[in-house]
Order: structure tokens, then C-alpha cells, then sequence
């Protein structure tokens, strides 16, 4: 046996007993994505439908707009016949009628014939541009137009934004709010998109409260079930179920048998004598992951029940933040058919000053960014949970090979 | 009068008549900012505080955790009884009980003693250290320390997260899961937040079918309602009630009436002969704002209606997007609490190729990133809005003076 060259650098995730093993984090990542594929789809409103994956890709069935329309206020005419008007040479048209948006002209136009017409208004049969108010002066029945326009002008042709038989998108598409836009003006009513995971939440250990319990004695107040929670809902899941189990093997192989898509246990994932949960993940489907090479959350688990993702989070508050951000909410976010990639932004800078690393593992330290350089902060220890909430978030520091 | 010097360039917005005067960008963000408090305050679950802002700070009333526990599994020891223990030295303690976490040692640690520890558990009264499972060998009733251990070793001190007193977070913070976990673990149970804005969408034109009917004859579907509920959630709005009106005085003024933090009027915004809605809040309060230097949108309108903001949004679907992402978006961020700014991603970076633009008008372009510049997407027109689903966001390129 050997002592950690400094122990009091370790978290208390990091026990030398127990693990005789510990996959790599490209392992373990391996292994879960091989396990992630989208759920199967969901017909949602399309009002329900922002933010949603789609299961399909979509092709428009119509053209938008149906039809030839103005694009300014004016008047629709014949632009051959206004062929050289000008200030100077200014030339009329007769007033027919007017074309307003769903209230078209009936009828066609003549060549010495204009038609009013309001932006978005059908373009009258006949017409073949549109000459802008400020370039006519109206006298009674009829029109003068200052200027001349080519054919075509002022006018959005049908299918101009849409063609009918055009791919929109593409299956996996996230959908942001002016996609809903034009999938309604193809008249889409409902969507197909990937499914939701169903989420439970498992918070163990004799210590706690439930969330929001003024801690008091030897007892802390649970903070994993609100922050799972909103992590879970962050990442487009449904928390399903949460609620703080006993470390008692009666009690955890009910929450354990309790149906969903992901299960994420808090607590009792170790190899400690009452870290019960491994050993029943074991019993009753696949333990296929268990200690992982990072810092923290080395006791850190993963496995199945049937058709339910496991994973077993250290209880630190800190530890279980960061193998959720790595594995749990990776599933979550996959399984709903998002980018498996973490939602945070991204940035390269240089260190300001060195970090250690051990070899063979990942550290994630938390940091703040001064002056264009990533200053790691001091506090090393997974229990401090408020220590990830001084900055925006975490940085992959040291330690990949 | 005058032409414009190329009307084809000019989105349908873009009308020479009736706006005598328009303001310019800042201008008309400099009105709506005076206008912008946070609302005020309302309690909420901590469940449901996610991405809630902050309407006060938060200081801690307790320590965090209000005890000195464990931070490995092992034996609580007094440090100073093994001092100088080695694997060649190993020196015996009485093992006189157990802590687990919530289940404490009742009594006090004398010198020669030792407490089998876990993680978490509360370090017995006595004790200082604790030495980790991996230096100790347990024979019947008594462990052999292998090693030392200095005081305090592996102890998490009472308030090493949280200490009483210590602020957490200040005022107009938008929570995120980890500090719901904070939150959670000083024992809060709801929290008190910045309301979220209650928004009315009114979408005008007789054009209009609802949203998801499939278009026919000379109308069209409305892709606004479903594009602006969705903007106005994501920026924390509350989407109150959104329904097409008709273009009618009496219908208008009832909608105008509805109570709500934030108007939105799609369509009717600008001076032709049916746009019934700038009059009316002219009428019935205040319209502030009405015509901006800017393509598109220019014909957006901005005022109040007693405690109402009133948006004048053109109809035109790619307008009405950027009315919104300038002003309404704004103004729903900073009513409940959140920064003003974009909740995009912001590049610079150079244009592939030039993008004309008139001084004193702010364009906003549609583009895409090839190789790390800036390419204009070519379609120009205001009512193609399947240009704004191509890539993802609009750029700021041209024209700002």
C-alpha cells in the first residue's frame, strides 16, 4: 500500500482502497455513447415544439407565398406601359379597383388600367409590378406615374420564401423560434420530434434533508436533488421522479426497478461499507463502468437495468456536478437528441498558473478567467459546492493525455 | 418626392412616404431603456428558480456544513497519539465506536482511541485527524496506524462551503442549477425572484390564417404568433394571451386594453391606409417611437398604454424577427430581471465581401461563417423567413455611424 504523496490534495472521492481499476474518462465515454441513441419520436403542437429535436426532416409541401404579391404600397400595373414616365413626363392610368392582403382584385388588368394595392396584396392578373406610392400622384380615377418600373418590380413572387418540395430541415434539427415560424406558414400543426427522456432522481445518505430543510444537528440539507433537477430539465430531460431513498437495499431496489429512461443516483456509489448501490446495480442488471481516472468524482458509476441508464454519482456535491456534466447529462442531452457536446461556451487561454496533474487523469478544476488568463481557484475540495457558483463554469484543465 | 436610387433593394419596410422623420437606433433604444425597471419581486419553489433572476442577494444565515466532518473513510484519531507511525512503526489505537454520516459518535475521543469513520460523518469530539483506511490495519478491536497524519488531515472544517454571514449572491443573479444546490443546502426552500413579464401577442391582417392551417386561395398562415411566442419565452416571458385580430377599430381597441407588462402588434405597424394600430396607441397613450433607421424594420413603432409597452412589429416575418431581437426582446430580458443584451453568440470577423448600406441606418443582414468570415446570404427580402433558419443568427454588419 502506498500513501498519496499528498492526501489532503485529494478530495475525499479519491479512496486508495476498493477500485483496483479505474477506467479511463475515454473509456467510460466510450462506453456510454455506444449505449446512446435518440428516443424514438413524439408528435408535439407546434406551439409545445420550440427547443425540440426533430425525429424527421421536413419538406414543404406548398409553395409560400401562393402566389405573386406587392412588396410595397402603390399600384399594380403593366410595367410595359409605363415604359419612360418620369417628373417631367408624367403618365396616367385609370384606377380599376384595389387589392388588399386577402382581398384581391377580381379581375385582370389592362394595359392602361392600375389596380391600389397594399403590401402583401395578391398581384391582380394582368399586372407585372408594382409602381410605389411615392412615385404617383392620384387625381380622381386616375393614377400618374412619376417614374417607370421594370416587369417584376415590387413584386415577391410565389414560392419566394418556400418552394414547394423544398427540404426545410434536417432530422436532428433543434428547433429555435423562427423555425417555428416557417414551419406554420407551411401549415404545420404538430411535429415529430425525439421523446424526452424520463429522468428519476435517487438521493442517498442517512445525513440528509429533503432540499430545503434548514439543516440542523448532524444532518446537511439535500442540495443534489435541486441541482439534478434543474441540470436534468437544462438538458431537455423530464424529472420524473426525486426523492431521497434510504440506504437500505428494500428501499433502493424499488427506486432502482422504478421505470424511465435514466436513473441518476446520488450518494453510496463508492466502495465504502454502506455503498450499497454498485453492488445491487450488479445484481440486477450491468455495472459496467465503475471508478473512473478524474478528479473528482472518481467513485463515479454507470450501468443499465433493462432499458434504464444508470449512473452512479458520488454524493459531494461537487463530484456529483461534475460526472453528471461529463456522463449523466451527456445521456440525457443525447437520448433527446441534442448535441452530446456540454452546453457551455468554450474558450482556450493559457494558464496563469500551473496546475498538476497526475498522469493518466482528468482534472477538472474550477476557474475564473482574469485578464485573457484561466486563474484556477484555490479550493481544491468536492464539497464545496459553493466554489463552482464564484464563476460561470468549469474548465478541462490538466491531466488528458 | 424623390426615388429611391434603387427601390429593389428596399425591403418592402422601406416605404418614402409618411415616415417624415425616422429616429435612429439609439435613439429609439435610448426611449425604451428609460422605460426599463425589473418588475417586482415574487416568491417561487426553489424547484422551479432555474434561470429565475435574483430580486435580492442572498446572504447565509448558517454554516455550511455547521459541523467538522470527514473527507474520507478511515478513523478519527488524535493526531498527535501517531505521530512518527510508519509502515515500520505502526502504532495501535483502541477502536472504540463508529461515525457515520448522520449517525455521529456519542462521546469523546481519548488519545489511545480511535473512531471508524466514513465520509461525511461528523468527527467525533477529541478527535482532529482522520487517518484514511488505506494506512490503518484493523486487528480485531484495534487499528495499526502505518502512517501519521498532521491536525486537521482529512477534516472538512465546519463552514468550508458556506460560512454565516457570507453573501452569496447578489441581486439580479439568474440562478443556475448548481447555485439551486447552495440555495438548498442553507436550508432555503423558495426563493424571491424577478417576475416574469406577462406578454399579449396580437398578430393583425386579414391575410391571416392561424397558425398551422395550411394556407389556400390568397391568405396566408401566421408564422409570427408561434415565432414571437417562442422568442418571448426564451427571453423569460410569460406569452398571456396571442391571437389574430381583426383589422377593426373596436377589436384593436380591445385587444389594446388587455392587461399586460408588454404589448406585441404584429403587422399594421406602418402609415398605409389600413394600418389602423399606430393611430390607435396614439389615442390611447403614448406612441412614442414610430419609424427607425433601420432595414429591415423600419417601420416598427414603440410607445405605452398605462403600465403597457406597446411594440409596433411589421408583419413581414424576417421584420418582425428583428423588430423583436432590437426592442421587444430587449425589453422582455430586462423587465424580468435579465441583461438587455442578445442571447446570442457574438463574432467579429471579417466580411467576404462588401455590404452597401446607407449612413445613419443600422442593416441588419443575414449571413453565414465560411472559413472564418462573413458571408452575406443574398436574399435580401423581409419575407423570406426561411433565410433566417439557414444558419444561425443575424450579424451586425453595415451601417452603424
Amino acid at each position: 500500500m502506498t500513501q498519496p504523496t499528498d492526501p489532503s490534495r485529494c478530495d475525499a472521492d479519491v479512496r486508495m482502497r476498493g477500485f483496483s481499476r479505474r477506467s479511463t474518462v475515454e473509456a467510460a465515454s466510450a462506453w456510454l455513447d455506444a449505449q446512446l441513441q435518440p428516443l424514438a419520436a413524439a408528435e408535439v403542437p407546434l406551439a409545445d415544439a420550440a427547443g425540440r429535436v426533430l425525429a424527421e426532416g421536413i419538406t414543404s409541401g406548398m409553395d409560400v407565398p401562393g402566389f405573386d404579391r406587392a412588396m410595397m404600397d402603390g399600384f399594380a400595373v403593366q410595367a410595359a406601359s409605363i415604359a419612360g414616365a418620369a417628373p417631367y413626363n408624367r403618365m396616367p392610368l385609370a384606377i380599376v379597383g384595389q387589392a388588399l392582403p386577402g382581398r384581391p382584385f377580381v379581375g385582370t388588368l389592362a394595359s392602361d388600367q392600375a389596380v391600389r394595392i397594399m403590401t402583401g396584396a395578391p398581384l391582380p392578373a394582368g399586372a407585372d409590378a408594382v409602381l410605389p406610392a411615392e412615385v404617383a400622384d392620384v387625381e380622381g380615377q386616375r393614377v400618374f406615374a412619376q417614374g417607370e418600373v421594370p416587369p417584376g418590380k415590387n413584386v415577391g413572387r410565389r414560392a419566394e420564401d418556400v418552394a414547394a418540395g423544398a427540404v426545410l430541415f434536417s432530422p436532428g434539427r433543434r428547433l429555435r423560434p423562427q423555425d417555428l415560424g416557417v414551419l406554420s406558414s407551411i401549415g404545420m400543426s404538430t411535429v415529430r420530434v425525439v421523446r424526452r427522456p424520463l429522468v428519476n432522481i435517487v438521493l442517498t445518505g442517512n445525513e440528509l434533508l429533503p432540499a430545503g430543510t434548514p439543516p440542523h444537528g448532524h444532518q446537511i440539507a439535500d442540495a443534489n436533488g435541486p441541482m439534478l433537477s434543474a441540470l436534468t430539465a437544462r438538458d431537455g430531460g423530464i424529472v420524473n421522479h426525486c426523492a431521497i431513498v434510504a440506504d437500505q437495499r428494500e428501499q433502493l431496489l424499488t427506486a432502482l426497478a422504478r421505470e424511465c429512461d435514466v436513473l441518476l443516483v446520488s450518494g453510496g456509489s463508492s466502495v465504502g461499507i454502506e455503498d450499497h448501490v454498485p453492488v445491487l446495480l450488479s445484481e440486477q442488471g450491468e455495472l459496467a463502468i465503475h471508478g473512473i481516472a478524474m478528479r473528482p468524482s472518481s467513485p463515479t458509476g454507470m450501468g443499465r437495468i433493462e432499458n434504464r441508464l444508470v449512473f452512479l454519482l458520488p454524493g459531494n456535491p461537487v463530484s456529483c456536478l461534475c460526472a453528471y456534466d461529463f456522463f449523466a447529462g451527456r445521456a440525457i442531452r443525447a437520448l433527446g437528441g441534442r448535441s452530446k457536446d456540454w452546453p457551455y461556451r468554450r474558450i482556450t487561454a493559457p494558464l496563469a498558473r500551473k496546475l498538476n496533474s497526475t498522469i493518466g487523469r482528468v482534472d477538472y478544476a474550477r476557474a475564473k478567467l482574469v485578464d485573457g488568463r484561466i486563474e484556477p481557484l484555490s479550493i481544491g475540495g468536492a464539497s464545496i459546492l459553493s466554489s463552482t457558483t464564484r464563476r460561470r463554469r468549469f474548465f478541462d484543465c490538466a491531466g488528458r493525455q
